[in-house]
């Protein structure tokens, strides 16, 4: 491999494994951008991914918080009601998104049905 | 949900399904930062990679080139040579990539060594 390619594996680098780590996992970038308007309650934030099973958003939504991106929020009202919301590190990857959107838009084929939010919208 | 949420997520939309088919999926943003410097051949991907089979990095490789983002270019030498390239599209994510590295570097806690690459090179 040549010194140039070391150089930019190195720089490209542990940040871009960490985000990959995260991102790669099926459904989490789509479940940040999904939550960008605003706190979303369990039923309405799988409705809004599509596609989901309830098992697996459970799971990544453990992931999330974990990573500090997602928000955890319990009202104290009654019955008491648990909602998800960005959290500032979640919302501060919406820019980034909104670029890999409109790269995704010009480069890549639209994706089928199969990936739960339907082609075309 | 809200009509609001409604509306982000019709236009975070299929282009980020798209993307995150493709780039969640592990090490296939890894391999798109890894070709930046130019083209390699495979078993120069492989190590710069780090942590990647054969087989899998195989399966990758005809991922991102069956999704136009990278070029499988023969030489006409003697012995033949198998370089893989980035595409004019595969380039284009490259200042995606770099964002992506930036955000993670702020907003979340590097890896482990097990993701191939060693943390804090």
């Amino acid at each position: 491999m040549s010194e140039e390619a070391h150089t930019v594996t190195a720089a490209c680098d542990s940040a871009l494994v960490s985000a990959f780590d995260l991102l790669g996992k099926k459904w989490n970038g789509i479940i940040l951008a999904v939550l960008r308007p605003g706190p979303m309650k369990f039923s309405d934030l799988r409705r809004a991914v599509g596609g989901i099973t309830d098992s697996v958003l459970t799971d990544r939504l453990v992931d999330l918080v974990d990573a500090g991106l997602v928000d955890r929020e319990e009202t104290h009202t009654r019955p008491n009601q648990i909602t998800y919301a960005l959290s500032a590190q979640g919302s501060a990857i919406q820019p980034v998104l909104d670029e890999l959107a409109q790269w995704a838009s010009k480069n890549l084929p639209r994706p089928t049905e199969k990936a739960g939010v339907p082609a075309g919208r």
